[in-house]
């Protein structure tokens, strides 16, 4: 077993470590879930104060051009799509996830519709995030379809000839799980389905290539990896050859093809920027933008195939670590133990008081996450994760267990949000 | 006609002056656009700070619960419900206007269908702003309705038996007339079908009383007169007899009635909470907040009522002063002389030139805006807009007309947006 010098060690040698210096994080704040909401980066505050004061307050509505708000969806597309196998011009930043997800898979479902009516199957996993089974859902019963969910074992063997689209987020909100983007899109492919992708838990952590896998349409998350802040606006990618075809139903004047000609009638702008719809939130656009860059700053030293290398690293580390110092306390890795089909968390699953030993563990300063029923899940964010912060989560996790204060009733109490 | 002593008094005699110093406002700006975008409130930079720095900064995930991140768009809609003659509970906050336009026309032409299946018919306004239309235009076709446009004057003419659904903007983006709601929601529901409000330039400028009118489905937009920042979220409202009918198409985790529950299975949330869909941009909330902070600041001078006197003396002056001083330059009236059929904005035509007019108009510090084709359009924002101000702008419109400096090629470029 790695011990506290080994890890200090590992920090030294670390050649992106200087990364965590684009963070504003209190030394002794151990953040593991980044997966949730990435850390604060040091050029938000100045970046949106800048847009609040001088652009808002004493541009005003002349910042629209002066200050070149038009263009930030297209703007921070273009540095997303670096990060997914995109190309410029691809990728548009706009609404939610929910939101995102709703406009391409309705896309999805109208070019399956008119290229092979006959289709009636949206394919996703059981344990895919619920927002997206929740969307599918709706759109299911719109579109007189049914959506089928399925263990991701099972996923291969349930693309058939019936499969209109297979929908599934490429790392799994729970155990980290992560599927073969590629492999599956080809699977779909050959049998004349179409494959949607949520990137929530990849874009900004995993190698992603949109363009090489084939991918019909994907969406992702801005508050997660890419560090845009809470509720960050998202991000939309639809292949080319899908691009300029069919009108995405939300509709709106942000998507026209001359928006400021105030036709009567929609046309739709060619490209990715149809899936734009109403004007876009701006404060959240400037901090998502400082989030993005401090993904792009890995770039030179090796982008995300560097980040995800130590990714992986931090993740051996703390599974050796909890499996030698919380051995006999009921902990069992929920997440692949073969970390090529992980993303960039690990979770354990424990029968009895996940919550409340992840509450405990908060008041020590180490903040992972529960997702009910039963898993404690810890994110890893290369850039700003040292080695050592997972050995000193792994030794609060274990007081935690050793000394059962987990137990104590402070810690039962479920809030609204966890 | 008034002079400037005059209009100096008058700002003197107001007793709502000192609302302006709740903004941050160049003294020499003379800013009548705040229908396009609100001015910044002065409590808004702090506000933003202590979320990005210590609430995201330091509170990081936490903060959901402990900064009471959840609460935000119920608590904002609390507030906004103030404003337009909602009860508390019954309006939410959350996506852009055109998103919950799409939720709420959507859900209408459900209740529609369920209720009085052989209605085909959604009925606008020609003018109506392109968004609304876009919209309902794809609404239209997926629920193999026709959206039929007319003049404001023939709407009442068009509601019959064969309407679905009326949907229309309270004051009309480019000429400011303002509709009577409860008139024509009384004429909707006579003969059997719903009222959509689109409260876009209404919200925090004109009374709107939704419950008074018996509307049935409303929305409106945080950025103009709740002085909420560039793209601030919009809201949304149902009529507590539609509030539990019926799922909204954009069925996202954060309407479910147990969103950290994590079931496979959609069940919307009880009343207007199933209206939200996926995580809200909190930096934009909390600066929205902010302004809607500063329209509430006036109850106790009088509120919505004492804004609406304010405004309507100063649109009195604006054309006042215009018509006299700007004779023979061929602007004509576009608004409605009658102030009780008019928002709170005032608008004149120019065949030729108007937006060159606008644009050196804007050179002169004087910010009105542009409507395509030939509208130059003021807004009065009664919370930071001085008589002087008014007086102000229409010396240096004269000015512009009289020199015809606006012929210049400098103002003739139009740029992307406008």
């Amino acid at each position: 077993m790695k011990d506290k010098t080994a890890c200090l060690a590992q920090d030294a040698a670390d050649r992106l470590r200087g990364l965590r210096d684009l963070f504003q994080i209190d030394d002794d704040e151990i953040y593991l879930d980044g997966n949730s909401l990435g850390a604060l980066p040091r050029a938000t505050p100045a970046r949106v104060r800048e847009m609040v004061e001088q652009e808002w307050g004493r541009g005003l509505i002349r910042s629209w051009n002066d200050a070149g708000w038009i263009d930030l969806p297209r703007r921070l597309g273009d540095k997303i799509a670096r990060l997914v196998g995109a190309a410029p011009g691809e990728v548009a930043v706009a609404d939610s996830t929910s939101v995102n997800l709703y406009k391409v898979l309705a896309a999805a479902l109208r070019i399956s519709r008119a290229d092979a009516p006959r289709r009636t199957r949206i394919l996703s996993e059981r344990s895919n995030f619920p927002t997206d089974l929740y969307i599918a859902e709706g759109l299911a019963r719109q579109y007189g379809m049914t959506l089928e969910l399925a263990e991701a074992d099972e996923i291969p063997g349930r693309i058939d000839s019936d499969l209109a689209v297979l929908m599934l987020t490429h790392v799994n909100y729970r155990t980290g799980r992560m599927h073969d983007m590629a492999a599956l899109t080809r699977a779909a492919h050959e049998a004349g389905a179409l494959a949607v992708w949520d990137l929530a838990h990849s874009a900004g952590a995993v190698p992603v290539d949109l363009n090489g896998a084939q991918a019909d349409f994907a969406v992702g998350c801005g508050y997660k990896y890419l560090n845009g802040g809470p509720g960050a606006p998202a991000f939309v990618w639809a292949h080319a050859r899908h691009a300029d075809r069919f009108e995405q139903p939300l509709s709106g004047w942000m998507g026209h093809a001359a928006p400021f000609r105030f036709t009567t009638d929609y046309q739709p702008a060619p490209g990715i920027a149809r899936y734009l719809c109403g004007t876009p939130p701006l404060l959240s656009m400037a901090a998502l933008e400082c989030g993005i860059d401090t993904v792009l700053a890995a770039e030179p030293l090796g982008g995300i195939a560097a980040l995800r290398e130590k990714s992986l690293a931090l993740g051996e580390l703390f599974i050796e670590l909890v499996e030698a110092r919380c051995a006999g306390h009921g902990l069992a890795l929920a997440s692949p133990r073969d970390p090529a089909l992980r993303g960039s968390q690990v979770c354990f699953a424990r029968g009895e008081g996940a919550y409340a030993i992840v509450q405990a563990l908060i008041e020590q300063r180490v903040t992972g996450d529960f997702r009910a029923p039963d898993i404690l899940r810890f994110g890893f964010t290369p850039l700003y994760t040292r080695y050592i912060d997972v050995w000193t989560a792994v030794e609060r996790l274990a007081q935690v267990l050793d000394s059962g204060i987990w137990r104590e009733a402070r810690f039962q109490r479920q809030a609204a949000v966890t």
